[in-house]
């Protein structure tokens, strides 16, 4: 058979290791031929291609980014966008098509599939956002990195007897706050899912120097938000000039408690270090697998797909399924960590 | 309520996660109070034991270990064992016993739990041989050590030209080495589930040299062994001077592939270093979720059962069923990793 | 004897390390007592103290912050500070004070020094801007939290195909830039000794598009600035409505570099994630030998000193010396750098 | 110009920093060409070589390992190897070699050097044993593995309550043992400058248990010996059937300890895991700085010479000289540890 493979989104540690791993299965186990596709679907309604032989794989599971490169592009962008695609399927002779990436690029999966093409899909998402698979691979790197910073920036705030408002990603779930947040001890956690009250933020914080606690740290989702009406609150974007303004919740989180507290607090932004470099070992296995399981499906026959993860199984679900809805976090999960508000 | 935890068996990172956890839920948010027995069953046989508060648990979270120290004893070492920790149950009015450890612990709070105490156990091994659990925590993090030892070993045994032979914990199943050979490229692995045939183990690692790489990397679970007769095999203990031997299956590996093969061959035993320090983001999030839980069912009255992850849900299992098997890899976990002899 | 130590300024790994140092030898070999000072020269000041014996100092070898706490207070912050100080001094009965600290604390202790006070200094400061000393603990380790964070980063810009502008600490010197920088293979460098060229820097990052690679990595270390009239520059500050501008160097570059190089530019800012937490091997040692050679001079009468590395040994410097200047980057260290512009 | 490089020996982190450096400075800034041996001293032996221009160095300087390849091959081991050597210098053009290496390649780049080629060698040793420089690259990041490593095993040993016996590299001399015990904290530290008293090292073990603590961690480097006739001891080496023994320090001091003390012990070997992997940021920086100043001292002519550390400047030193000694770890360094036996 010939399989094409591309990776399209945003990075994700692990990414490689699935390309490695469909190569590995696919030429050295079913004598299959592999053809990356460059750019993510950029490299499909283009044609832009490459041969992927177990020699281009050599070195690349432990190594973050993606040797495939990406893009945002998808063929709805295009008018034409899925007929180009098909025609560049049609003459490279691929028996299937499989294609790594998150919520976008699974929808676009999706629409590919409904046209006809072969397609088995594999989720990535760092933000842990894909509903029907129990975690993708990515999320584990991010909450590890998130969590190694949150234990080094605790005894800087204890140090400095400060708040730390630390911001995560996370634009529309709260997996990543809540998993660093619980894995580090923070003291309070607000999410998106959850708008927050200030005031018990405020009260949360300041029981704690009550109590004789010399700091505190506040995990706060990238989207996270303020109750309407509980503070005042920019959501970024452009200032008239057309300059960035560069906003976000923890500078506006850290200028309210602190005049609020009368408290030192600081932001603490992570950024993109959560999204790159080297993935776990939990990434590496679950990417392996997942990659493994994409070739399976192709030689079933079973289109229209993507591998998940359930329990400690790889199923197969269907594409259509995986879309319809974000996975966000459910109300016993802020129960159980108790410091989100 | 009044609630006893006790930490037994071997290190594990995430002992103190559960300890912290067990005593926020408990203290702070049901106003019960917990009381910590000292190295295991040992202290509730021998009644020594220390109020645990919430100041007892603060900045323990990430740190390996156990603040409650450990021991081997077992309940069913003294002939009285079981009435006397009854003895101090009563005495010190406890309403329920939290033990937290592996195989043998279940099996002693198993006991317990059938001679009347009310016992809610907590998981817990490196090994991830606890059936009925998807995975406990301590897994992770040995996984953790052990992958990022192997990505540094990879490059020494390139710049040397050398086949290493790298043993991992796991004596009677082979889950470290199958997910830390996974995540890091490992060429071959053998376990203690299938005993290998060295002739076939020569014969993958010498077609790596035939097809021109420079190296080999086997991970071998400490208790894995070959298929009798395949090779002669030294199962370890004491030699006729009652000192210990030494040997080990990573040793007499190397032994034997550098003679088959004419390439240098040399062992790496990881040891210890894959049970301590500090554990995880994963394995904290999982025991502070076991923490919580096992409280909860304590309130619930649900007694004679153990904490368990299916899925991403913590259930509650009866230790009865804990304890019937050991969980071994199974036969799919293998042909994913395709390097499991 | 009696000496009192004390911990001043910024958190820094390794603070810890000199306490536990000092202890130990004044201790454990010389027999002295060891009063430890609260929240630096604020403790000095109100006689808030302890005594620091052996178990107080145990296990903290590798933690960062520190036991006794910090404060930005100093002695001439008050009228009658060092008055006060001597107070104490002599109340306690101190044979001699070891300060733990920065430029600012290195400067107190000078005064101390001259007022009569028995002083000797230990250096601090993860900027490495102390002049006398090769280097102080805390550098190693902020270099090190800030190379891997740009290890991390490079595959994420180069899957986003972006030029990332990470942000790194060093108001006044480049030091950390420029390590890290080295470290992680920046492609251009900016630091606060030399007010860069905007135009200059855009060739250089627009080079590497030419040359057909897929993303830069400049690292600015937060006191760079531009030459005058070079590009617009806003030096932070606070707003008409006197909120915090958090303009920062990282953020005004990235859209500076955006729209004229047409490429998707974006800002990292590493924080105070570079100065907590477990402090690297080499600062452990650097420390320790730092905390035992300022017991050493004590015993000797070497006061109005402080400890500092040159080549392999620790040394003893006039405290006047040592904050006479900053020590900034070399011009030939630039050279060697090649991408410092 | 036109330059060979090489490297030789054992893996250490940061060869690859040093080659890429050697191209970047040559081809880059001076428009040399350069020339990359395979395999040490082989590939010049035999002339087996390839061209480095920038994309080949490309993604390397965070790499552990060496792209050349490495052998234990030298000069002297064939008759006519000098004059091999010559041979392939002339027939390629060279103006000038850069061999890398330890103790033996230094020696042997004297040796080629005193036949007339013009040869700057660059120190590498992971054990720090080379006189007159500071330190070298790869020293930094083995003492951070075994560092890292020991943090670890400090809470199983405590958990278990056992005495561990480390043992950590360095056949002549004590450098990664003294730093990494201090850094780690250990209670004793054996090496090879001072062979111990089997009864002291008892002692010293034995008062910890008796002052109520629970454990206790002993470094040995590899090449550590007791006092002859202080304890029965077995170098190693094969046994009459020609089997490795696989005896080792670790092994014999903790049966020894176990014995006297009637406290578990347990032998921890870390192995090659110090010598390979990714470098710190220290040994990359260093590395880089010694590649520039190779390529420096090529074009300025000074042969015969080899870069070195002192303080913070980058110096040459006659190669000379280098081979002279070994530097062993003196007095004053043991005084500060306070724990070397």
């Amino acid at each position: 058979m010939r399989i094409g493979v591309l990776t399209s989104g945003g990075d994700c540690p692990g990414l490689n290791a699935v390309i490695r791993s469909v190569v590995h299965r696919a030429v050295a186990d079913h004598g299959d031929e592999v053809i990356g596709f460059r750019d993510g679907w950029k490299g499909l309604l283009e044609g832009d291609c490459l041969k992927l032989d177990l020699d281009a794989v050599g070195g690349i599971l432990a190594r973050g980014g993606t040797i495939l490169g990406s893009s945002r592009v998808q063929p709805s962008h295009l008018r034409d966008g899925v007929e180009r695609a098909k025609g560049h399927v049609a003459e490279l002779g691929l028996d299937a098509i499989i294609p790594i990436g998150g919520e976008g690029t699974l929808k676009a999966a999706r629409l590919m599939s409904d046209s006809g093409l072969p397609v088995v899909g594999v989720p990535k998402t760092i933000d842990n956002d894909i509903a029907v698979t129990d975690v993708t691979f990515g999320f584990d790197t991010a909450v590890g990195v998130a969590t190694e910073a949150l234990d080094r920036l605790k005894t800087t705030a204890e140090s400095h007897q400060r708040v730390l408002v630390v911001e995560v990603m996370g634009r529309h779930t709260g997996w990543i706050a809540l998993h660093s947040g619980m894995a580090a001890g923070a003291h309070a956690i607000v999410v998106p899912e959850r708008p927050f009250d200030i005031d018990e933020l405020t009260a949360v914080v300041g029981e704690r120097f009550e109590a004789g606690k010399r700091f505190a740290i506040v995990v706060a989702a990238e989207g996270a938000k303020p109750r309407p009406g509980s503070m005042e609150f920019d959501e970024g974007g452009k200032d008239i000039y057309g300059h960035e303004r560069f906003a976000g919740i923890a500078r506006q989180l850290s200028v309210e408690l602190e005049q609020r507290l009368g408290k030192e607090a600081r932001p603490v932004i992570l950024g993109h270090v959560q999204r790159g470099g080297t993935p776990t070992a939990y990434d590496r296995v679950l990417a392996t697998r997942f990659g493994w399981h994409a070739v399976e499906a192709v030689h079933r026959g079973e289109f229209g797909m993507m591998t998940a993860l359930r329990g400690t199984d790889i199923v197969m679900v269907s594409l259509a399924k995986a879309v319809e809805t974000l996975k966000t976090v459910p109300q016993e999960r802020y129960d159980e960590a108790e410091c989100v508000l």
